[in-house]
């Protein structure tokens, strides 16, 4: 009557689903409409930075070798031969004892080999000409940006599949990308099945709530880069399920349900992915929350079906939908970030499944300390909005103690980890 | 010649800055479109979590005082009554060694007070009823999740001014919250300033560069909560950048210039402040990069004149613009966060301004450590694309060695500080 499913481990259930991950397409955007998007190809410096030798400063354009005797009971003088903005060239090549007027940013003059601070000068006028005078002596190459001191031309600064930061924004414009191949988005199609729900503006009834885990997910989605379409909640009614979740399979590049999928006699998912011809690669994990979590393929269309609880749905994306979501985006590090920190609660009670517990980080000195993010029951929405990682405690027979190092996912940042599973 | 400029403290500029800090408006958004956007009114519990006592699994509600004999020589008999799935109620009060067949999520039938997992039970059916039965007691309150056993109604979930995570966008669902009232984005104009600026998709010419600045800030903008409105490159003409500037200040809430604000010949952000009766609160700051960073306040709107150096301008706006703007979108914390690292690399060279260092974050088993993210000169820009957090150096007579713990601020996360600076 109950069917008996056999639970693999966490890293065998993402290697399966891994196995059908693949590159994605990718779509070329003006570079205003690029920031938060992924690099679809590297960045590389299309020329040297700085393009030209330049002054850091405002100032004067010498040759060093003429302020050599320059000393506080030395001064030397130079003539003004000409004065130019950021943006301008000098015209004339500087002779002896000739000066260039420089403001910051300013290609070098032909002929000068330092610039001379403006703040180190004393100016003057003579029969119409202008004089600068210095107290020092400035060697070749003093206070110059050098061409190409930063960047050489070809280096590939930022790799494929990168996040657009406002670093790289700047490193776009730089280097003229006005328009820039990022990755397209995958369109995530999302039913919440489950006749206890209710949409988020209806009244609560008894025996019934709202649904919560699609909303959710959408927002997961989009926070891992893809583009949602929430597509409704369907009943506990098998035809009814199948035939809209099998019209709905094209419209989208990923595919998830959340609820159906345990062994209810409600549970249409597994006998829907049957009728469809899809093959099931696990429909059962070693872990909690999550342990029903299904995921299934049909012709490389990946199903996701996730348990109607909602932490156990939230875990069930980010370890299986968001790597393969990352690696459309072309993300070589798709998994979420794996760090180290230290428990900073005991966490008692044994597991013979490994857990993953919503928590919050704490930086504490140069150390990072982990602790639940609240209330620890599967079905605990509120825990959820106060996390920024998953704490994973390995199945076993013992409980954690506070000051143990545990491994710890994080869920708000860009960078991502290659494989975090052992 | 040149004007002598004091210097003030970055803790003191910033509390200038933040003098003229203020919440923002509201506006209410259809909840799909509310992820990653700022509540402007706390998240309210509109009833308890669970609204009812339900059934965490599979199983069957019982009343425990009829299972008190159970054991393993002496299996209970319970004639199943009723069969509910989640979304229905039982119909009637279960009596004496009667059972309700129950899915996960099912709202507990009236009599019951425990429930019986599926798989500790047997099913038979005799003379058409349906009777299960158990070899074990049960207790009262066993397998049930109570009534606002997660969250109690009328409690604040959530604050106003938090960003909405996928966590937040579930209690949003889960409690009602059709539409949602979120921070109106802040609209902020840019322009760079420069003779020297190309535009992006304009070929190098000499002496000139491209306009990276402009389009680095507006994904800044992005980052921090804010709508960027580029308005374009303004040459080095007085008269012109006045009218532009005049002409254009109406249309944002908050306003930037790059460039034009040091003491060059041709750096007329100053005398544009003058004409236009704004107050400068600070033209000169006790940091590297960005000691020319300039803020001035016109009835009440912000100029901020971020310095022409690109890494000097990122630093300029995640210190003194971003607060004003995740005021606007109520967080309380509204400056970067700040941690403490061990630096990873001697910064041997003293310097007696406090340096905001372009760096990269490493966990390394639970200890936080940082080290720059690339060539360390203030007009570096391919630094700015590794950044993941700004290391303070306080300004000194001495350098700093590897293994001392410095203060850092986060560029990448959502969490703020309420006030960073000592």
């Amino acid at each position: 009557m109950v069917e008996i499913r056999k639970p693999i481990q966490v890293s065998e259930a993402v290697k399966r689903v891994m196995s059908f991950a693949k590159h994605g397409v990718l779509e070329e955007l003006s570079i205003m409409e690029a920031y938060g998007r992924h690099l679809a190809e590297d960045l590389v410096a299309t020329h040297h930075v700085p393009p030209f030798d330049r002054s850091p400063y405002d100032g004067f354009a010498i040759r060093a070798e003429d302020s050599q005797l320059a000393s506080l009971q030395n001064t030397v003088e130079f003539e003004v031969v000409e004065e130019i903005g950021a943006g301008y060239v000098a015209s004339k090549k500087v002779q002896a004892y000739q000066a260039v007027r420089l403001m910051t940013g300013a290609q070098m003059p032909e002929g000068c080999d330092a610039v001379v601070m403006l703040e180190l000068t004393q100016e003057t006028e003579r029969d119409g000409k202008k004089y600068m005078s210095i107290k020092r002596p400035f060697q070749p190459g003093d206070n110059i940006s050098f061409e190409g001191e930063d960047t050489r031309q070809g280096t590939i600064l930022v790799n494929k599949g990168t996040k657009i930061n406002p670093g790289v924004q700047a490193l776009l414009a730089t280097f003229g990308y006005g328009t820039v191949k990022v990755a397209k988005k995958p369109k995530i199609g999302v039913f919440a099945t489950g006749t206890e729900l209710l949409e988020v503006d209806q009244d609560l009834q008894p025996g019934k709530i709202r649904n919560s885990n699609a909303y959710m997910i959408c927002a997961q989605i989009e926070r891992s880069g893809g583009i949602p379409k929430y597509l409704g909640v369907l009943p506990d009614d098998f035809e009814h399920c199948y035939n809209m979740i099998k019209s709905s399979l094209d419209e989208v590049d990923i595919f998830i349900t959340t609820g159906g999928v345990s062994v209810g006699d409600y549970d249409y998912l597994p006998d829907i992915y049957k009728k469809l011809g899809a093959s099931v690669l696990f429909n059962k994990v070693a872990m909690r929350p999550g342990s029903v979590t299904t995921v299934a393929e049909l012709n490389g269309k990946l199903l996701f079906g996730l348990s109607g609880n909602p932490s156990a749905c939230y875990v069930g994306y980010e370890l299986f939908t968001r790597p393969i979501v990352q690696t459309l985006l072309f993300n070589p590090r798709p998994h979420l970030l794996k760090v180290e920190a230290l428990l900073n609660e005991n966490y008692p009670k044994p597991n013979p499944f490994t857990r993953f517990v919503r928590s919050r980080l704490i930086y504490q000195e140069t150390t990072l300390k982990v602790v639940p993010s609240g209330f620890d029951k599967s079905n605990a929405v509120s825990s959820l909005a106060a996390a920024s990682a998953l704490m994973i405690l390995p199945g076993g027979t013992r409980g954690y103690e506070k000051g143990m190092m545990v491994d710890v996912l994080l869920l708000e940042t860009d960078d991502g980890s290659e494989w975090p599973w052992k």
